[in-house]
């Protein structure tokens, strides 16, 4: 077996063995398969494509090429969450600890972000405090005790797919959604869950921008998950517009605890986390019924369960939970301009990436890996689309430490 | 414009203009752009193909790459000739001489040869005394003064063209037809002449297998001169076998020698050359019949002009002409070892590439760039296909300079 025999057959449309995707991902891993041969078969496959059984065999390739997480020492079906993510997407931090209440057994390690605001991990690291690099033995243990833990990624988690994203990045083959799907299935598959359930979003601030994609790449998923024996469920969702009213770290954190707290509920924001909540909680096989689900869900952020079971997170991973208590101790940024409306009318978009590019460029996200992340800034949004607003009154409100010029509704995506 | 465009466009299956081809083979020449780039963009030409807008702006590019030899100071139409090559292929030490005895401006520029045996120059430096390297004005001089002139190519032709070559040897992407065929015309065009006659050749001793897939890169070739403004003509060879019945540097010079002074005719060498030199003259515009053309350069055999033009030509550039005249002084291997028929019947196969392969390894020709060429080594057939041997006769002679056990017929690739 050889690189060229293997590219050679991709070229010609030709299957490549398990043995072959094994040989590629492992090779190219070690740095004895050279840049220029990865960038020719990726653009076979890219132009090709890939049968069923490539699809898997590439995905469980790339899972094996780094560490795979043991999570069996937790009692319980571990079924893990991904989104394909959005712009104002705090859902993890509201959903987990609520299907946690639930009785549903959470181990969670997430990513920083790039691009857009920060990643989970980033936004829990607003909270004073709380650590998310605590090592694998605490995190099992805490789930075990409490039944939940929200860490960040240190394990060498699929170094392969890392190595052939940045390649792909640089030899214009992202788009390719059986690699997307195998590049996000990997790393889920080597994050050790036993069950997975996918949000894909679609949109203007989502990677796939029309739904059509997003069922394609969501069904792509599933297909690798069932063949690679992890059961998988995946939900749509509209990602035009930001997620909930809050961009921006700590205005997501408190947004998240509010909803917790049952103060807010942003409906696009309620309806993504009650269906995904719906369905962790029957793959964890604690809820056959959907909508009986999501009741239980209503309920425990009625009874205030979901609220203290992210308190009881929190605390047990070092935040300082007077923070959740009381969300005025959190920090301020400098300066808060208000957006006004320039006439009277109705909301027609919210552009997801003009805000999410606006508020990156305030500081609330990463252009490259190593840079700092600024917690306090972002935008308040007032208004969603559909809303009606009058000639002056208030549509958003930026957080940010920059002084500013007077920004207009367009500048940041509105309009009426 | 960026690679990243360029890439995707190739990769959609978009039509690249003029002025992306340039800046893709202008930045990968100087180092710009990487090899996993031009990787990628390679294997979405071979997959996708080009059309034939891009063939040429491809190919045009590529010949604008390095030096552009000028001929303009040379008088009269200069038709240059190529040939994608074959096992005991002298056709070029024949033929140009003869057509230059006929009128036609020859000023030949060749490469050395890689695998096989060695180049048109390698084996014109078999003749002693023989400078392939003079400087282009010498050259120019010499076109102009006794009609012909046969160099080595030291100009930097189509530097883009070899570092995608190699590139495309590493990424399985050779065999394709318009990368092939704007291979080659890059370098005819860099290399000045006007006028292009083509000689493809297909079977076992050629790239190409078939006669089908030799058109299809002829016509690929022919289509690119003409959009480029240089009138090209091709014809087709089969190349199963060795052409003629010397394959070696000084066997090779010995056989055209003989061949330019009415000794010998072996059909299969004598076709190609008046093919070729019949579209040479008609292109130089010095006889529109190509029967006529033919005949005209079988009576300057006859009467000695074609072999006097090769001693004035050899004579100019510091060769020994006395070995032409006796060709027993060429130098000769140590040993000659016959091999002989063990059965009696009809000569089935000659296997060009098996042939190739061994004279290859006897030292006649250079495995690495930096190898030396054994001058006097490979081996003269005594039988061609079709030709009925009788048990015990002798079938070739292996010239060598290493002691070598017996050697059987199909040692060699001969089946009877």
């Amino acid at each position: 077996m050889n690189i060229l025999e293997i590219i050679e057959k991709k070229r010609d449309k030709k299957e490549l063995t398990k043995e072959e995707m094994e040989y590629f991902i492992q090779e190219y891993t070690k740095g004895k398969i050279a840049d220029y041969q990865a960038a020719a078969l990726i653009m076979g496959i890219y132009i090709n494509g890939m049968t069923d059984k490539e699809l898997v065999n590439l995905t469980m390739a790339m899972a094996n090429s780094g560490d795979i997480i043991d999570l069996s020492k937790i009692d319980g079906i571990i079924v893990d969450k991904h989104s394909t993510g959005g712009v104002g997407d705090k859902v993890s931090i509201i959903l987990l600890p609520l299907v946690s209440s639930v009785g549903v057994k959470v181990a969670k390690m997430s990513g920083r972000g790039l691009g857009f605001t920060g990643g989970t991990v980033d936004k829990l690291e607003s909270i004073p405090g709380y650590k998310t690099n605590i090592p694998e033995e605490e995190f099992i243990k805490n789930v075990n005790e409490i039944g939940i833990s929200m860490i960040s990624q240190t394990a060498n988690i699929a170094p392969a797919d890392k190595k052939i994203y940045s390649l792909r990045d640089a030899i214009s083959c992202v788009e390719s959604i059986p690699l997307i799907a195998s590049s996000i299935m990997s790393k889920k598959i080597a994050s050790g869950a036993a069950k997975i359930v996918l949000e894909v979003t679609y949109g203007k601030g989502a990677f796939m921008k029309t739904v059509e994609e997003a069922k394609k790449l969501a069904e792509e998923m599933v297909k690798i998950g069932n063949l690679a024996n992890r059961e998988t469920r995946y939900i749509l969702t509209s990602m035009d517009e930001p997620l909930g009213y809050a961009i921006g770290n700590n205005l997501e954190i408190k947004e998240a605890v509010q909803f917790l707290k049952g103060e807010i509920e942003p409906k696009d924001l309620k309806e993504v986390v009650l269906e995904l909540g719906a369905h962790m909680i029957k793959l964890a096989g604690l809820g056959e019924n959907l909508e009986e689900n999501k009741k239980i869900m209503l309920e425990n952020i009625k009874n205030g369960k979901a609220y203290n079971k992210f308190v009881e997170m929190v605390k047990r991973q070092g935040g300082d939970i007077s923070y959740l208590e009381n969300l005025e101790k959190f920090e301020k940024s400098k300066y808060e301009i208000d957006i006004l409306s320039e006439k009277t009318g109705k909301i027609k978009e919210v552009k997801a990436d003009v805000i999410a590019k606006y508020v990156c460029n305030l500081g609330a996200g990463r252009i490259r890996k190593e840079d700092n992340i600024d917690m306090t800034v972002g935008m308040i949004l007032n208004k969603k689309v559909g809303d009606v607003v009058t000639k002056g009154e208030k549509i958003a409100t930026i957080h940010t430490n920059k002084a500013t010029e007077k920004i207009k509704p367009e500048d940041i995506g509105i309009i009426i």
